[in-house]
């Protein structure tokens, strides 16, 4: 260890009070809010207090700055702590922090990125590691700069296997840019962890993990300033920093006892605070500050703008899989902006974004058979607005990180997600590996923009629409081919349906998307034989609907519809469309969908045995003619 | 070790045989199929046919006898390895294993307890060791019995953090009835894993969460059987048994290849079968056979005709939280069955589950803050009907393990899910803790039933039902207080909805749940003020939802409804009303919901910011009446 030099006494004890009047704050704080988790600030509150005012190389005005250590609170309750680290180095008045958790202040109970020193939301267990490790693999990667990401993560949070996927992802790409503080204070919210304080065992499971680890005491300031050293000197893998502490640390009758998880202190606080005041040396202005920040080694990035290198180059009735076209479009906006990258579990050769790796390794990420990984990786990536992350694997696989896709929208990242193999049109690999639900997931994500392309060109442009577009996206992708049917110069846009099939007699409009698309259009054309006219409608995004080509064409046709999708009958295109005619009288809709788990079989005998083959949209076309 | 005899020659060669029919089956049958994993077969033939024809104590007849060992194939893509070992054994003719895939075979891509000797579904990675803790958990604590459990997990699948989820269960618990063996055959599906063939690794990780690890040569029969006896007499600590297997063993030129994922072998089938046929000694019928089986140890379960132990018992006007209820509801149908259990994540005092550990605490199992493991191991705790769990968490954190709960559907499990802290009305905590898209997670699960109680009288009851429903049951409670409004003798039944309030002069009806019944309620009284009739109806399930008392009491009063929930607009009540109106004409909804990421506050300036409270849906009937 080079060029360790133990701080002066007089440093150490301005940690300690500056440790001690973030313990103030948070009493004072989650006192006024009437709730909230002092006990949980109380045991980081060294830790916050050294990386803040002696590790930490960051601008204080500037928390966004690129090139700044980057700091994650994955135990997110303890947030009144944070904001209090921020508040005494500078950011905002100190006074303010009594606004915690009020309804006018973006200090809220749990951290989100409504406040400008805040990367990604928190609040959710077990996934802030994840974003960490996404962050370090941009630094280290991408940004090559200096920047180091800390991330702190409690205790009882570590039993989430999210965090064990996050630590195994950062010693396999040696994300010695990593520093991860384990707070081990005992305690859980309703009783003891299954570890208690047996920091040796976190550790065996750290270094086993491939982590150098490190334990130290969490409320020894000179302890924790070595350690962080420790780590900003150790290369070829991350560092994490084992730290025995005490919930309430400090708070006398309430240190490291049961029952004082998420509780404001009460009658107890004056008394508390002032054994704190007591525990403080230096009444004065703080004598020390944050260090000075690094320089400006982070380059600037430009995400805007994203286009296909080159359009979509098919011929009408090409049989293309859509997910093959992924692969293809990815690739071309990859060519267009270097920040373009992929992401992927283990599926890459199933979803075509092994394309990305094959024509730039550099920008593909392999994040194994680990989801949560996965996602989490791709949203600390995606922050700050340093990549623009495509995250693929089966659409069913998704459901497995839908914690952290939920806490993405809070982040308020621009994750594009895209999920092949969706429904049972997948076929003989069976149920578990149908995607028949990630409508629902996505559709329920705030602010989500949902792609589902019908044709290999409609895929190119959703790709394209989906790098430029704010917020999550998900593209749903097929297995199967089907045929291309828009042209390559076709215009695309987000919320705007095609009509693909139109005559002056129609009187029912079908409406399909990817597979059940091609079954309405065959559905038409079999109606068309018997004299029934049926407009088919491709909705080209699920989320925003287009609402106005729905209902205007269903109005046009005397108010008909029927609605096919290979998904299950909740939450998917079928409410969707349920939605834009809710305040619409005189239409009436039949919806087709997936109706319990289905079984293996050849992909054609399961749509039509589920119901979804051009021959049952044909007879719910003439049984809702009867209505 | 005591006991352990080594095998005779001349089983040794029979087990080595049986391995090598194994893999012809595998490779024949995934041929006829066109489609399937004969490599991930391959690595495993040797663990199948030793613990299936030479360590397993089971009835080759009776698959779910409860007294046998359990086998779980956590790597469901080998099923075909799987399926030819029950034939071997007997259960089935080995000609049948040529239907695998078919539409008119079980005998389907992954496993499915469509098979009578598959107890859970799998397919999706890494969740079969979850399952197999809790069956194992089951076993010796509550069947007291002496089956032991067996799962077979891939190194692939091992990435996911639910893996080590589960390894820690199962260590904490002590459960030395579990041995979970590692087919480490280094091969992912797109590229090597991260760890190769590095078995020592995955030793050290193994002992670091608890285990006692041993490492073998997977292919050897006697380190195999060694290793079993070894795990079968170790106390105190589930055994891992770490196997370097070869992807592809015995295949020559596709052992330990890359890009055999997911292939069968075409054209080189016939001369792989024929080098196969070669290996094995024994033509003649098999000489050995499985083990005899236990002694019927397990006790008789009875979970039919579940009773709340004493009615409800509240006064109309009580405030009472229905999370309290739940918890009351918990003991009261504990004390009428035994075998009623809840599992929670750490959330036990917010969700009220604790009461029942309080009752009997033998009863109440903690499965920490790892929600992957907590439906994992409730879903073993369920299987073959040998117990009721109750899941309970915040509702928000069911999504980290909803890939856990689809699979569920998949596994027929009779799980039920308790959901506390949902929507804004949960207040200070903000986003991150409040369940918002619950009701479309649990609506998109083939098969549920989501009950959302419209106070404690009716959550009672909605425990009492779900305890008695087949299938995945959700209950949606809340964190505030609300008022008793049933009586204590009220009648509840699945799928039957509420008039809560009615006179002959409605013109619309207003639908809530929950909160917003009570905000329902309120709006119902505000309008009548103006002479505005409001019919309020509460659904009490949303799936099944009670079209006919819907529909028909919004045709009563004349065609308009409001739906108000507290929920993001996607895939919850609204929808679910919307879809009980599809096939009707002159029926409008105005559907009010949550519209974005909400923001902490206090849970009654939350319910009015984000659009949900009395004074909106007064608003909102007024619009619809102009329409």
């Amino acid at each position: 260890m080079s060029n360790y030099h133990k701080p002066e006494a007089k440093i150490v004890q301005e940690l300690k009070d500056i440790a001690n009047k973030i313990r103030i704050h948070s009493i004072t704080s989650t006192q006024a809010a009437k709730s909230g988790h002092p006990t949980s600030c109380s045991s980081i509150a060294e830790i916050l207090s050294v990386l803040f005012f002696n590790t930490m190389r960051y601008k204080v005005s500037a928390p966004k700055d690129p090139s700044s250590d980057r700091f994650v609170l994955s135990k997110g309750h303890a947030c009144p702590a944070l904001y209090a680290a921020w508040a005494e180095a500078g950011l905002f008045p100190v006074a303010d922090l009594q606004n915690l958790r009020k309804i006018d202040s973006d200090l809220e109970g749990h951290p989100t990125p409504r406040l400008n020193f805040i990367d990604v939301g928190t609040g959710s267990l077990g996934q802030g590691l994840a974003i960490a490790g996404g962050m370090a693999y941009v630094g280290k990667n991408y940004d090559k700069a200096n920047y180091r990401v800390y991330c702190l993560v409690g205790d009882g949070e570590s039993a989430e296997g999210s965090i064990w996927e996050s630590v195994h992802f950062s010693s396999y790409y040696k994300l010695d840019n990593l520093c991860v503080i384990l707070d081990v204070n005992r305690l859980g919210q309703s009783e003891e962890t299954s570890l208690g304080h047996d920091v040796e065992i976190y550790r065996k499971r750290l270094e086993a993990f491939g982590m150098h680890a490190i334990v130290v005491d969490g409320h020894d300031i000179e302890e924790l300033v070595k350690a962080f050293h420790t780590a900003a000197t150790t290369k070829g893998k991350p560092t994490a920093i084992v730290a025995k502490t005490f919930k309430g640390k400090n708070f006398p009758k309430i240190e490291n006892m049961d029952n004082w998880h998420g509780k404001p202190l009460g009658d107890n606080s004056e008394k508390i605070i002032q054994h704190l005041k007591s525990l403080i040396k230096n009444q004065g202005p703080l004598q020390i500050h944050p260090q000075k920040p690094l320089k400006d080694d982070a380059p600037l990035v430009d995400i805007t703008h994203i286009k296909l290198s080159s359009p979509p180059a098919y011929n009408i009735g090409d049989s293309v899989a859509t997910r093959v076209a992924y692969g293809t479009a990815l690739v071309k906006i990859a060519q267009n902006n270097p920040r373009v990258i992929a992401l992927d579990g283990d599926m890459k050769n199933s979803t075509y974004s092994e394309n990305l790796k094959k024509y730039d390794s550099s920008r593909y990420i392999e994040c194994f058979i680990a989801e949560q990984s996965l996602v989490g990786t791709a949203i600390g990536a995606a922050c700050r607005d340093r990549t623009v992350p495509f995250v693929s694997t089966f659409a069913t696989f998704m459901t497995r990180a839908f914690d952290q896709i939920r806490m993405g929208a809070i982040s308020q990242t621009n994750v594009n997600f895209v999920g092949s193999h969706c429904g049972v049109s997948i076929g003989e690999d069976g149920p578990s590996q149908m995607g028949l639900e990630d409508l629902a997931l996505f559709r329920s994500i705030p602010g989500s923009t949902i792609f589902y392309p019908g044709d290999a060109v409609a895929t190119e442009r959703a790709i394209e629409l989906a790098a430029n577009t704010k917020g999550i996206t998900f593209t749903r992708v097929n297995r199967p081919t089907t045929p291309v049917i828009y042209k390559n110069d076709q215009v695309f846009t987000v919320g705007k349906a095609f009509v693909v099939k139109k005559s002056d007699k129609d009187q029912v409009v079908l409406i399909g998307a990817g597979v059940t698309l091609v079954e309405a259009i065959t559905a038409s054309d079999e109606l068309a034989k018997l004299g029934i006219g049926a407009r088919v409608i491709d909705p080209f995004t699920v989320k925003p609907i287009d609402k106005e080509t729905i209902v205007n064409n269903i109005k046009e046709v005397g108010g008909r519809a029927v609605v096919v999708e290979d998904h299950y009958y909740e939450g998917g295109l079928g409410e969707a469309v349920l939605s834009t005619t809710a305040l619409e009288r005189d239409i009436i809709i039949k919806h087709i969908a997936v109706a319990k788990v289905p079984h293996s079989g050849p992909p054609n005998v399961l749509l039509d045995l589920y119901g979804l083959s051009a021959k049952h949209i044909v007879a719910a076309a003439q049984e809702i003619l009867k209505l």
